[in-house]
Parts: C-alpha cells; sequence; structure tokens
C-alpha cells in the first residue's frame, strides 16, 4: 500500500481564545502546501480519553446509561472518561470502570486507539478491553454524573449496535471492531 | 432489555460565546436532577456531518489521506464533509465524494448514524454506503483541503483498521460496523 503524501500546514498565527475545562480553544491562520490561507481554524483541547470494554466472569458487558446534555438524548455507552495528571491510560480506565460502575479486577488489555476528531481535536481516545471483572466496590460518581449501569449479553450489545443505540462513534467503533475481531 | 432512564437536565442559563463556522459555542449553567449544580456545560454546534464507505464495481474502496492540523498527522480516512444549507444527508454525501475524489453514479443506502460526542455536540454523523461508484468526474477540492485519493482492496482496508491507522472514530466505526456485519 502507498504511504499518504505528509504536507503539514504553516501556522501563521495562534491565540488562546478560552482555557476553562472542557473549553480551551487556539485560534490559527494556516497556509496550506497549496498556497491557500485559512484565517481561522480552531482547535479544541483536551486531555486524553479512556474508554473500556468491560466483560465480567459470566461474559456479561458492563454498559451505562446517561442523560446527554447537548443532545439532550439518553443512550446506552461504554464506561468512559478523562485522563487525570499523574496517571497513565491504563490506571484512568480502571478509575472509571471503579467509579461509574463498582466493577474492577480482571485482565486489562489496550485494545484501540482513535481519534476523537484530527480536524479540530488534540487528544487520542485510548479503549482498553477488561476481561473477568467484578463487582468490588459501589459506584461514586461526580457532581455532574448521573449514571445508570446495565449488564447486557453479548446479543443485547450486538442489538443496540445494529440499531444504532449505542450513538456515540468512540464507543461504537471499538465495540464493532470487537463484533468484527470475535468471529 | 430494560429501557434506560431519562433524567434530562435544567438549563439556568444560556449565552453564546462564539458563532463562527466550525466554532459555534453554547455556555450553559445546568441543574441534574441529583440537585448538582454545574456552572459551566460547552455545547459545541455543528451541521450534521456526512461519510461515505465507497465501494468501485472492482470491488476497490474508495479512500482519502489529508493532513489533519488539530493532530499535525496524515491518517487514511472516509470521504466526508458537512451537510450544507438546503441539502438533504444523501445529497452532502455524494457532493463530498464527487467533490473529493471524482467518483459517483453507483447504489447508494444509509448505513450507520453516530453522534461525534453527545457530551458536547450537538450534531449527528450519516455514513452512507455507495457501490457500484465510477470515476466520473476530476477532483474539485476547496481552499482548505489538501486531499489525496487511494483506491484500496478489502485487506488492505482491514490491515489499516486492525494496526489503528484509520484513527478517525468517526469512520473507523462504520468500517468495522461493515466488516462485523459482511462475514
Amino acid at each position: 500500500m502507498k504511504k499518504p503524501l505528509h504536507r503539514p500546514w504553516k501556522v501563521l498565527s495562534s491565540e488562546y481564545l478560552a482555557n476553562r475545562p472542557w473549553f480551551t480553544v487556539r485560534r490559527e491562520k494556516v497556509e496550506l502546501p497549496t498556497g491557500a490561507i485559512v484565517p481561522e481554524w480552531y482547535i479544541f483541547e483536551f486531555p486524553n480519553w479512556v474508554n473500556v470494554i468491560a466483560i465480567t466472569k459470566d461474559k456479561e458487558f458492563v454498559m451505562i446509561s446517561q442523560y446527554r446534555h447537548a443532545l439532550g438524548q439518553t443512550h446506552f455507552e461504554l464506561v468512559a472518561g478523562c485522563c487525570e495528571q499523574g496517571e497513565t491510560v491504563l490506571q484512568s480506565a480502571q478509575r472509571e470502570l471503579l467509579e461509574e460502575t463498582g466493577y474492577g479486577g480482571g485482565e486489562w488489555h489496550e485494545f484501540m486507539i482513535t481519534s476523537p476528531n484530527p480536524t479540530n481535536h488534540n487528544n487520542f481516545a485510548y479503549t482498553f478491553l477488561a476481561t473477568n471483572v467484578e463487582r468490588i466496590a459501589e459506584q461514586h460518581t461526580e457532581a455532574g454524573e448521573d449514571i445508570e449501569v446495565h449488564l447486557m449479553s453479548k446479543d443485547e450489545v450486538l442489538e443496540l449496535l445494529h440499531s444504532d443505540q449505542i450513538i456515540q462513534c468512540l464507543h461504537a467503533a471499538p465495540l464493532w471492531k470487537y463484533f468484527a475481531s470475535e468471529k
């Protein structure tokens, strides 16, 4: 397969418009190798994100649901969250699973890396596959979280995927990879 | 399967911080059903997005590569773009495939709907599966685009997916769905 040409853009100017948690934005004026100038390119800066395909000893998937304010809808999702300073991505994923569901233990493997959107997000999302997890604690969510835990069979997860009910693409991508690779 | 509880948040205040193409942002103060108040929730408003799994009569996948400035990297991707005013999502997808690659014709089916991120994006991404497409025109890109077209076999696309080289989750999700459903 031919390697794609790598033609970086030249940054003519760059300034921060905001620097808040969940809203750190840089505006850049850029020049393409074609000579075209784009006066406003917006880059959203985030820490890396993590999510987990967690499966119990009884082969049940540990899923969650929560209201998502930007859409005004509630969907099924994987456990997911942000990397905090000083954590490895594995530690972040294990912490999020424990906080959001009370599940932990088991065997953990890095399963997939995606970009939320390479156009305007500077971060990556790491998916872990955790097998043989067990309920080891109470759920312990943060102020901005209101999370319901659901244990599902493989067939129930597949049914949700086929009907676009796991709508968050950061979660649909690794779940579809899991089922494509399993066969 | 148990339906998830739908517990919407109450908007206490809402204001636009910016209203530019690719940077329209609303900040809201919200109250959760738990009683918790989140003083700053940021919502990025975008038009709906489209992307296309396009396959020629010879069973080759019409892929592209382009430099993505937020990551500073070049990756393989599906053809993708924004819905313009007055277009159906199908028309947008057909226009983007024609502009970015010169391919068109064939049979088109809606294949998947995802959310780029229901936490902070108000839009959806529609994936179409276009089969039996043909080269019918020259590539015709916009000022901010510098796009290389690649025809690939199914095995080449799968190899890229398995090695996380199709990193954009909006594109990895439908491609993995395609290969999971094909088997």
